[in-house]
């Protein structure tokens, strides 16, 4: 059973502080570790690779090839029966045609003393996406990293995913043929992420990667960050449901064991003004756990982690739900829109009770890798933009360098940068 | 004297990446230190950054206060001169115009099926800014990372700036004051970070951490990433120079040595198809260090980091100045828009002879924090978005959840995630 809060308590503040504070991850200390890894990989490349995917993943790299070849992808892709095959081609769909309208325009122009600006994205030229393997093999993570970058017009998406005693699972492989992955390595750990980063024999070097990870894997990409970029370190997913007396209390139930069921760091949250809904939603995920396959991580989540809210109105919602900063946040109330409108923080908003977030994670065409642990505060999702970057374009003639040129100059001698203000002097007086 | 390399040597090759691949800085191992303070930070507040800034400042906190008053800014502002501060407000009115223009658009549309799809931005509620002291307080920095979070729309900016011995640059708070920042403490290095991210009794926390700083800012940046967000962490800055025969040698020397003069680690290359333009670049930059100032500086850079490239054609400058991926790119040349185009990466691109860098440096309008060390592979100049995050919005009704809700139940049971599929199919089937 998950925690109640009523801000009708005289303790509301500081039971809600506590819920904000409480720690759902235990961090490993794994630098050290780590640190020595990568140094390794980056001295001996392939080897150093070898060695690690021998002791970590009990595979001989040597013996079948790192890399995953066409026919084994073709073979993976045989396996899946074609119902799921449909569904992930949906998805790729959506999702494709949802991010090509992320795409930025090229901006140019000439401001009024005839100075021209403008900038120039331009895609990466390759990247490199981490996929979890084991249980946490999602197909769908695929999708959600690769399509992006694909409909950004990054040429070379090269994948890595473990391979635990050899086995890699055959949707995840599909899943990348269908989003037009380029190169696929049996490896991963902190010697994947190494190997990206820096280049070996097999695998040449990335300029970012992307993609979840476990503690190994995000010290990884901590350390790399700078050689390579990379984009969020992930945390346990969490759900924020924001529900009034007309939503339906079994769909919120059934939301809240979605999300409980990811693992028991995972949060689900409910905040309601209905006191008789709160109660209805209990019931019903005390109900609803018994039939779930996963009911014992779900249990754990909702037990250690899940809470009911419930606020005097509605709108009160709203400060809390900032507060949180809700990886996703379903809102299923009579004014849905106002109170959307009313929150500044999330990273993906689910509206009405026919918006299951679920529906995000596969097939909504929106992308499902978001801003966890209150990060949305300052993060967005994951995007087409992540796999652009911005070149400025600056051309002055020598009238705007005439009409702007004596404020560079005092500004590089206040700073006591001479030569800046000489660069700018000099073609002033071409006799300087 | 910086080194020559010409295409026509067999070695070039060889040389270019050994010049690539040359270490500028010397990366001290101030991780264990920074770990210690931060902690500290977090744990006492106020009391362990008073402690830290005593030792390292040698400055008494509880005597003059951590926040710099509204009298001590004004105070400031008078001392500094009038041209200066006209050239400033210059400075901040074209920083502002331009990156207004980067202000994104929210976006929301009705697919063929009927979803809605949207994503909205919002500015991050409060930014810390971190401001170098001692001889590399830059107002001009202070603008560049100011203003683009103003325009944003981030209500709280907080600086921080370090007070060696009680003093700060008067020109770095009427810099501060003219962008619109609203809280200045006189503290630094990594127990100012670590206020900024957990906050402390005087000070409250902020989303995201910008702005440059040494060895120990840099690092307690990288660790606190996560709590909060950080920009890149800047390298030692740097330009490259395309130019051909048209460009005039005594402009080029003059702007090769405004890069050289920020520090020993910066690095000046200069690539031309043209021999006796080197050659009489390379005498100029040996003519022109004499006036300098910083001629120690600027000599040690350009003699160890430097470098003339002469390559065959023009046009072959291209994909060498992709693989240096310069912060700074000049272009200078017959066809500097061909060259600038086939050119992917680059911080910022200086198009023409009256484009000198440090006009973007102080009042071009577009930003001076770029990417370094070859991460404009990567990674984008700061500017509004980096103040910004979207949150994404959907909305499905009964219709398009019987459309794409099959898929979503077929992903959901494929991965293992049973409460996933049934949080779709409990709303298509009310049954369930």
């Amino acid at each position: 059973m998950a925690i109640r809060l009523s801000a009708r308590d005289s303790d509301f503040e500081a039971r809600f502080a506590a819920l904000l504070a409480q720690k759902r991850e235990v961090s490993e200390d794994v630098d050290q570790a780590v640190a020595s890894i990568l140094a390794d990989v980056r001295a001996r490349g392939d080897a150093a690779v070898i060695e690690y995917s021998k002791r970590f993943d009990r595979i001989d790299l040597d013996a079948v090839g790192m890399k995953v070849s066409a026919g084994e992808i073709a073979a993976a892709r045989a396996q899946c029966d074609a119902e799921t095959l449909g569904a992930l081609a949906l998805a790729r769909d959506r999702i494709e045609a949802h991010h090509s309208r992320q795409l930025p325009t090229d901006e140019s122009y000439v401001d009024p003393i005839g100075v021209e600006l403008g900038h120039r994205w331009t895609p990466l030229d390759s990247v490199g996406l981490y996929v979890p393997g084991g249980t946490a093999a999602y197909p769908s993570s695929v999708l959600m990293n690769a399509v992006p970058a694909k409909v950004a017009g990054v040429q070379r998406l090269a994948m890595v995913v473990p391979a635990p005693d050899g086995r890699l699972a055959p949707l995840v492989l599909a899943a990348a043929e269908l989003a037009g992955v380029d190169e696929i390595f049996r490896i991963g750990g902190a010697q994947a992420v190494g190997a990206l980063a820096y280049g070996t024999e097999t695998i040449a070097p990335v300029a970012k990667i992307v993609g979840p990870g476990n503690a190994y894997v995000a010290a990884a990409k901590r350390r790399v960050f700078g050689t390579v970029g990379i984009d969020m370190i992930a945390g346990p997913s969490e759900v924020l449901i924001v529900a009034d007396g007309t939503a339906n209390p079994d769909w919120i139930a059934a939301d809240l064991l979605a999300q409980a069921e990811h693992d028991a760091s995972a949060q689900s949250i409910l905040i309601t003004d209905d006191d008789e809904l709160a109660s209805a939603v209990e019931a019903a995920v005390e109900r609803q756990l018994g039939v779930l396959p996963r009911k014992d991580i779900a249990g754990a989540s909702w037990r250690d982690h899940g809470a009911v809210i419930v606020v005097r109105a509605i709108a009160d919602a709203a400060p809390l739900a900032d507060r949180i900063a809700a990886e996703h946040l379903e809102i299923i109330a009579e004014d849905g829109d106002a109170l959307s409108k009313a929150i500044r923080h999330a990273g993906a908003i689910f509206l009405g009770g026919h918006t299951p977030e679920a529906i995000g994670d596969y097939v909504g065409g929106s992308n499902h890798v978001l801003p966890t642990a209150r990060t949305a505060r300052f993060a967005s999702g994951l995007g087409v933009l992540d796999f652009l970057k911005r070149t400025s374009i600056l051309r002055c003639g020598p009238e705007q360098l005439r009409a702007i040129g004596p404020a560079a100059i005092a500004l590089g001698e206040a700073e006591g940068l001479q030569a800046h203000a000489r660069s700018v002097a000099i073609r002033m007086n071409p006799g300087g």
